[in-house]
């Protein structure tokens, strides 16, 4: 499909874009604003214009970044906006959190003004048998049980097996800290993004709208939100900056536990008196090295892990003693595949369907998790020495990293298993980086035995580069001069703006020539030729980490005749015409 | 493998074939026919020939179509035959369904007649704490609670995004309508096949032999068959045509949800004293652009949906108020994706294994349902105004698709979901299919971006094209003349004939040479040598859907020299050469 | 990355290897106790083998084949190791196991000695209301309610329509046969390890420490151990050599199905008053024809099945009679696939998660199980003759192979179904390989239709060879002299040695020239650059049954021209340039 573009305005948008550090940018509002622009005239009737306005003005009064009707205001705005948002204050220290015998006082101390729109609501909710959901008024003057802030930024962690992983981390980590609170405690809850680009916050164990609240924190923001903890459980949470941002930041690291404590004691904890000895929080993950498979099928990742590292607890397996009563937090975080948490010579003694003591089941070898499905485990340890290995029965993918040793012995020092993935200072990470011998990314390059590049032969003109979850497929390439190169965008979810979108494009940032696409809903494409020798880099300006590298040189191949195509048998017929053509060149006329 | 073929039967037709409409040919009962005379004659004998013949044989008192002792005969009679199919007459329309006060009077009644064959069991299941099953005589006199009819034939629909989708429907939609009966209810259902091949139902509500009555229905008529509901939950139901043809047709999109609601009230519509304020009947399912990507690991769909359009809730959101009581009957259909179905900002009150209240689980962050699974969800929509995202947890699947939004609203006019895929009217459908920019079908070639040509460079002498999943892979080549094509068929359910099997040919029905492989079972091949240049355009007999490209031509690329793989040092070579022989022949003969 | 190789100790190795039987050399432990020497010495240092021997120790007290510090003494005591493993005894046959009066006497005979090391435990163990663990002291004077022995080994198996399948197998069979047991009975289990590498077992239904009892069993020897099965449910045993070689065994065949009864009745069986009519045994597994298929995303199988064959009860129908009470004992073995169990038709009646009794759901129209999650399922036959499906509907995968039929008739005789396999005699066997058309294996080259071999072009110098999953990808290439091929092992689970471990190299076993790689530890490669034409096979030596072939030679294509890439324009040129040449040769000097 062709797609008409405002050619001048995206030069100039370049051209600006290229001027200041890109990195900087937040999404490029500039982009979406111009997009929108297009919607209405240039695009204007055509089917999925149609399509996106509607879908856009569905969601107008709760998504104030779709609210086109601001939009003339907007664009004009941009600057003083930014301006303005990068001056706005991350939300201060408050005094310290309630001591533990005033938790949970929300129900009992009318923090929920008479006049609230939805009295009755709380009212009706707090009569009934199944417990409140987690609505507090953001404005009540409770000073709450727990505080908890995480930090999202982008960045890179080691992940053990001599590989580096750059993407979006928790608290410098994948997967972030895990927060443990207790059934009814009114948690405060703090977002703040320390990154270049939009971020935010879903949080599973808050049964109450939050979208409106974390959903999306601009670059160098922060934002907090009240609620109520009123339903046991292990969650999940996980940066959720709107829209397809979801998925994508998800797929790039972006989440931890958090568990509810329940007031009703556990089965197991009842029949012997007292808690475990070690409790073991464990969330099984996944490392992409593409965006693409990262959204197609069932999912495949290039590595899983327990608690952020390959192979974590082998390389330090957890210590237990025999005999010992072992609780075992599992949180399937995906972001894809399905798990099935084994442990080598243990039954469950019980298992709790996502972590609430009145799901309980008895035996089993294994408990089955989808993505942010979690189970709480209770076990005890035979009365043996040895190796227990855990692993997910789903055991191809369990190779790829997610296989972990509990070791009973005697005099074990007992490890207590918190589901954090590893700490590391910028100095250790940057000795990881140098001494490492592999690099992946979801979204950029990585090294090359990763991200091969695709090299078309000399028969080839026209090459397709997809764009798809977030990143450009194949990444590298290497065309000759001449080569149309045509990208397609694949991803679906473009109804909303800027990071938040898989609205994307792609323009050059580095190489002989400038090109820039116009913003590709989904199944449009875009094409250029390339003509000049040399090395192109090129961004999404949407989202401005996806890199994609396109190499144009003349001969491919090792050596001149082999590598043009031209082949032993020509090479040979050439040579004996030139050796005829000399001959006659060189015969001597007859008879002189 | 070299397989002897009766070559002139296949010949033979082929003319028909052709000169008749094969779309109008069900399913080739010439082919089937023609295979079975194959298994005894020129394939007698080998591994495969007998294993196919027993297995026949096993099915041979229930599966008409499988008697090989009247082969000869079906062979003479099948003109016959397909005449009188097609004089059949559509079930007629009954009397009007029975007043609700009378529903469910099967037991009371004593319908089942005291000289039933199996009246001990019957009388035996009545007795049971468990529910009867769902058996009623067919010949029963009794006025049915519900009369159902669905209505089957291949067909398009838009599936949003500028996307239009051509593979099989019901009732015009992908999904088809949901239907909803009480507990109890004796079912009258009626299966429509107005489509040009044979179709089926699987009514997962019904427990009771429903194979022989609705299993499979040949192109034109339809059948009818009477059932009581007994088991309260959220059923599949979808196309079952038998062998091969029941996971083909859903993968193509026959399929739909049925829900039994259960006498026995669910617990929170019990606390609350009421029902639900809205009732969401949510199917994920899943898109193909091909067969190979439906039946490898555990698939690998295009997009994703939730009741039938690319992020329709997005579109138009589901609208509630705060506090609303709400009821999810949620379906995964698959065919292949597990699905974590998860509301950002919700946790679950109630969760029913199955849509059945005695499978009840509490609190839960998300349901996990791999294909063919249900559950029904209750929550309550918390006091405050916002917007609550839809989706699977396994987000990489989700992004393609199946995301939606509730948003609460103080004001809002309250969405019922119903779980049908959207309905369009013929020009409707003309309209988009005019305005869309991509077309995707798991059978047939799509858009070219899908469907991207495979092109075989000019050292390429032996490509294979694989047949899986009643699908060619690749679906279009280029290739040079003198290239042999192996065809080669992957599927393996082979055993029956016609569309319920995966017996698989390829059959010129375009192009200037003719070819037709002979029917291929499971690992058996098939090669032919294209010499003539042209485009070929072919299918497959017993599923006349199929089809495929082979584009033959001589040059391949965009030049003469290059796109003959030539090349640079090649040209140079041969110019000097000529220029040196042109020397040679211009040059005046010393001393003229 | 490059790696500094002890080159000389490699050769020395090889030629070892060449002139012995590399068959007979269990796992190489030769290049295992080279890799720690390595990691001593030219490895020292970097971040990997920091890594590795930091994982080592931290496993060496329990993994004796890990112990570092034995490193010297085992190097030069390897042959004489070897020698005594071979002529260790198989364990000896005891005597008949107890009557089913006595069963399960552990707790009541006081057979836990008094000064146990864990004797609290084992006392507090036995007062609680859940079971007691697995554990029975290993000296225990107890005759066993039963004896189960397993014997392991490599080999192939007959998949039907013409398909074998090279994988390893458990009794020759996969898979292996059903043991079924009583809740409580002390289980005496034998581990035979027929084969050339090592085995080894995990029992789910043991709760109890096993690998250090049965989790190494070199080749040719046994192990036995004791242990009460206190839990009842449906439980899977597998191959378990520890390490990598888990999944690797599991994914190659070597599982099966072991049923601890339970002591309370299952529902129906107590509404009924009676036991089933007939039980299906019904494990759900895949085959592979490539590691890497096995080890990426999801799985991607090329086939699966029901009990060993594909389609096996589509071939050979269950059969039973209408109102018959039916019980399923349902596996998904796995090792990768999700899978929803339904048979049209039925509704479950009672379904038990893991097949524990106290873990029960009503209704429900599907089971979901993922790999080693099972379920025990009771219906009863409605009172109608017919056919029912029954599948996962995950129907991509099932219709790979895992589809049966259970058909009903009044006269039927009725089938009962064990877990097993299909088992063939030698002679069988080798006629079905003599007779069949495909070969698959996920480690060696299967037929050509499979593993297609890879033709690289003769502009392509550089070529890539992964090893992933135990298997080399692609298995067979093809490429001109002078090319370089890297090979790079993804695997990441390197720490352990040998078998147990995915270390890997490729080592040359035929061919013109002699390679060897060096043990590469996850992201390391080498490379070499072939220059002689001619077929090369290769091997690696820490899993001998790996192979791969690389066959290099001048010209490809089918003609002389075009299969060097010369081309039409070329050849034209040429043949020009030659003409003219001649003329100019031939011509007449003027004026002769």
């Amino acid at each position: 499909m062709k797609t008409t573009v405002l050619k001048t305005a995206f030069l100039v948008g370049f051209i600006v874009l290229l001027s200041g550090s890109f990195q900087k940018a937040e999404a490029c509002d500039w982009c979406n604003n111009q997009f929108f622009v297009e919607l209405h005239t240039t695009r204007s009737g055509t089917l999925v214009s149609d399509e996106l306005l509607r879908a856009v003005k569905a969601q107008g009064d709760f998504e104030t970044y779709a609210a086109t009707s601001r939009l003339r205001e907007r664009v004009e705005g941009m600057q003083t906006e930014n301006a303005a948002l990068a001056a706005a204050p991350v939300t201060p220290p408050l005094a310290a959190p309630a001591a533990s015998q005033t938790r949970g006082a929300a129900q009992a101390s009318g923090i929920f003004p008479s006049d609230h729109p939805f009295i009755d609501i709380i009212n009706r909710d707090n009569s009934l048998e199944t417990p409140a959901t987690s609505y507090i008024p953001q404005d009540a003057d409770v000073v709450p049980d727990a505080r908890i802030t995480i930090t999202l930024q982008e960045g890179e962690v080691y992940l053990g097996n001599g590989v580096m992983y750059s993407g979006f981390t928790v608290d410098g980590s994948i997967p972030g800290p895990t927060h443990v609170v207790q059934e009814g405690d009114i948690v405060e809850f703090t977002v703040v993004n320390n990154g270049q680009i939009p971020h935010g916050a879903s949080i599973h164990a808050a049964y109450t709208q939050t979208s409106k609240y974390l959903g999306q924190i601009p670059a160098g923001q922060s934002r907090t939100m009240l609620f109520q903890v009123n339903t046991p459980g292990v969650f999940l949470y996980h940066c959720a900056p709107g829209g397809h941002a979801i998925p994508m930041h998800i797929i790039y690291g972006q989440y931890g536990m958090m568990i509810v404590e329940p007031k009703q004691k556990f089965r197991l904890e009842e029949e012997l008196g007292r808690g475990p000895d070690i409790v073991l929080n464990i969330s099984q993950h996944e490392y992409y090295a593409n965006g693409k498979d990262a959204v197609t099928g069932q999912g495949n990742p290039m590595y899983t892990a327990f608690n952020g590292k390959l192979f974590r607890y082998v390389e330090e397996p957890i210590m237990a003693q025999p005999g010992d009563y072992v609780r075992v937090n599992f949180l399937n975080i995906g972001p894809n595949l399905v798990s099935t948490f084994h442990l080598v010579g243990i039954i469950w003694d019980y298992a709790y369907w996502q972590g609430h003591p009145a799901n309980i089941f008895q035996g089993g070898q294994s408990v089955l998790a989808g993505p942010s499905d979690s189970w709480t485990i209770e076990f005890r340890v035979p009365p043996d020495e040895g190796a227990y290995t855990m692993l997910s029965h789903a055991v191809g993918s369990t190779d790829r990293g997610a296989i972990g040793l509990l070791i009973a012995k005697e005099s074990a020092e007992r490890t207590q298993v918190d589901g954090r993935g590893p700490v590391h200072t910028t100095e250790e990470l940057a000795e990881f980086r140098e001494r490492s011998r592999r690099t992946i990314s979801p979204f950029a390059p990585g090294t090359e035995d990763v991200d091969v590049p695709v090299r078309f032969d000399e028969n080839t003109d026209e090459v397709i580069v997809r764009i798809i979850g977030n990143s450009y497929y194949p990444k590298i390439i290497d065309i000759k001069p001449g080569t149309t190169v045509t990208f397609i965008n694949e991803d679906v979810f473009t109804y909303l703006s800027g990071e938040f979108s898989g609205l994307h494009n792609a323009v050059a940032i580095g190489g002989p020539e400038r090109f820039v696409s116009p913003l590709l809903t989904h199944a449009e494409s875009w094409s250029f030729t390339f003509t000049e020798v040399g090395e192109y880099t090129y961004m999404c300006t949407p989202h401005p980490y996806m890199r994609g590298i396109i190499r144009v040189s003349e001969i491919e191949g090792d050596g001149f005749f082999a590598s043009a195509g031209f082949g032993i048998a020509g090479m040979l017929i050439a040579l004996l015409s030139i050796l005829i053509a000399f001959m006659a060149l060189r015969r001597k006329p007859a008879q002189a």
